[in-house]
């Protein structure tokens, strides 16, 4: 048994259930904080469980240039490495070689790419991908892949999803087996229905153990992403785990969900956290706002988080202020709990066969007060 | 009564026992963390109190320019607006007008300056500073005085030291006696016998709840301070508390609590936390140091911090490279754990009267094995 997923219900397209690794269950829907560098930027790995977090995802481009995998390996796997016991997903490395790095050169072999680091030279391939999260230790292996660019035409966008498609091949023929641990394909074919139809068909024919949409929230924009997901989802097998890749904001994940997808990874709560930006039930907020420096008021009401229950908005708004690391930490906490209520709302819903009413309760909210 | 405070028992010139205030009680010999603007720098709240530390300093200069008193007051006192509810000491903000403000003009009646935020002028009295330190709501609040500058000849350093007793009594006359909440007053007086002695007498004269040694740690060097503390402390109450203000590395505390000293606080944990030094009882650690790039080993066998419990010097070294904030927070969090666990040893080496070997044997370790 690689990694397994039961489905505890069913609401609409939607669903929710349970994936299960060798570090543990993830619930589903289900948001992964990012944890590029084996560290979700200014948590604890106790304050990420807090937030209701099942599983983080780390960056595999990150990690093979610091300290690399090889050193994560020595040092006990990355689980040990940064005391998260829970499940970790790691991403391939494409998508973030073709985002950092420089003096790209895409071959059928793979990437050669110089490090955004220092420019010193490295090689990816499905193979060395593969390694490299089996070093790591990840629950969740991606496959390797080419992050297709957006805007691209239809003729380049299959050279792409057709050579990530092979690299899938690759991926699964040199994925190592082991209970409790997993290989996702991922989709690709940019906004072309054709595309995405023969990728999705190609990846269920290799079998992986989840299936995610790739080459999305590279500024498309919501509805184009939406319409996407429309034609794509249906083509992914309904028993495994689907995850859309890099989404997103909280009304993108409920578009999502409602369209069937059960797991997403985003920077935004712990990017947005440290640049004083406040994702709350009411809308955003950017907490530096001159109308926050004497409101005694919580960040939001009834939420669980400790910016919440232990400090008022002039006192994160005063943190920022005085620039101290306190106002980022209790941001980013507030955010990453923010998005686990908003998962664990979809999954209460899900399972009550309510998930439209809770999906329009919450956007009417967040929505019409946005400010 | 304003703060209390009850010897346990004396081991030579040293001293355990327990300062009573308003929000709770401080075990001494006590070690102060250094919580400058409304927060101890990349920690929480909790994160404090797990180190063992019963309470922090805060500092006038800093909260009055920004987000003022007055806004901390009616956000409900220090303690709630940074969520401390254990004891607050707050300086009275001379120190800092020195060392960080612009354009000081001192008179009689006090200071005026610029602040270093914004170029825009203040005043600072005694009787604002008592107002100040009422409106934050300290527990312990520090009698306004002017930091002699270091060197300083004899005449100079009396015309100061004389302006401080002036404004010690001028203090006391406008701080306003609560239950539970205390005023310190401050010898100066430099390097010189006579001037501390004369000092040290009019402030016992006035009385004070407790008596600071204001005026070291400005480049003097150890040597030079012990011999201070070696001819001002005879001159202090015993049934009253002394606090060596600003001070120090841990064998500064121990040789100060040798001689007399209770209360101690200073920037040196927090600060070198952040710049990867780290405080073992091996001596100092520069955690960036490429020889813990693969070390497995915690920070410090036996420390019960999270640093030391949780990661590798290997994972500590990876997150200053990566410049990731974890690194700051964890390795503050070692070193007020390590200061604390320093405090705790001199406590019970005193209740044991055996504190002359303690701080042989730590004093040894530290030094023996310094990098």
């Amino acid at each position: 048994m690689t990694v397994s997923f039961t489905i505890k219900q069913a609401d609409g397209a939607s669903r929710t259930g349970i994936v299960t690794t060798a570090h543990g269950e993830i619930r589903t829907p289900a948001f992964m904080p990012v944890g590029t560098a084996a560290t979700v930027k200014a948590m604890t790995p106790e304050a990420v469980v807090q937030t209701g977090a099942d599983i983080i995802l780390s960056n595999t481009y990150h990690l093979m240039l610091r300290p690399t995998a090889e050193l994560i390996a020595k040092m006990g796997g990355l689980h040990k490495f940064m005391n998260w016991n829970n499940p970790i997903l790691t991403d391939s490395g494409g998508f973030q070689v073709m985002s950092l790095s420089k003096l790209r050169k895409i071959t059928e072999q793979g990437v050669v790419f110089r490090s955004h680091l220092d420019g010193s030279e490295y090689n990816l391939t499905p193979e060395r991908s593969m390694e490299i999260q089996h070093l790591l230790g990840s629950d969740i292996t991606m496959a390797f892949d080419e992050c297709t660019p957006f805007p691209v035409s239809e003729g380049e966008a299959e050279k792409s999803m057709q050579l990530s498609m092979r690299w899938a091949q690759r991926s699964k023929d040199s994925f190592i087996k082991r209970d409790g641990y997993g290989l996702f394909g991922i989709v690709q074919g940019s906004v072309f229905p054709k595309l995405r139809e023969q990728s999705a068909d190609t990846l269920k024919q290799i079998g992986f153990d989840g299936y995610a949409v790739g080459g999305l929230a590279v500024g498309e924009g919501q509805e184009l992403m939406f319409e996407v997901l429309d034609y794509t989802m249906p083509h992914l097998p309904t028993e495994h785990p689907r995850y859309l890749m890099g989404v997103g904001k909280p009304d993108d994940i409920i578009g999502a969900v409602l369209r069937g997808v059960d797991m997403f990874d985003c920077v935004i709560p712990t990017r947005a956290g440290r640049f004083a930006r406040a994702y709350t039930d009411e809308g955003e907020k950017n907490i530096r706002n001159a109308k926050f420096a004497e409101d005694p008021r919580p960040l939001q009401e009834n939420c669980p988080c400790p910016a919440c229950t232990s400090y008022s908005r002039a006192y994160l708004h005063h943190l920022f202020r005085a620039e101290e690391m306190l106002g980022a930490t209790l941001l980013t906490w507030h955010n990453l709990t923010f998005y686990q209520q908003l998962m664990q709302g979809l999954r209460d819903s899900i399972l009550a066969q309510r998930v439209r009413q809770f999906a329009d309760g919450f956007l009417l909210k967040y929505k019409g007060l946005q400010e």
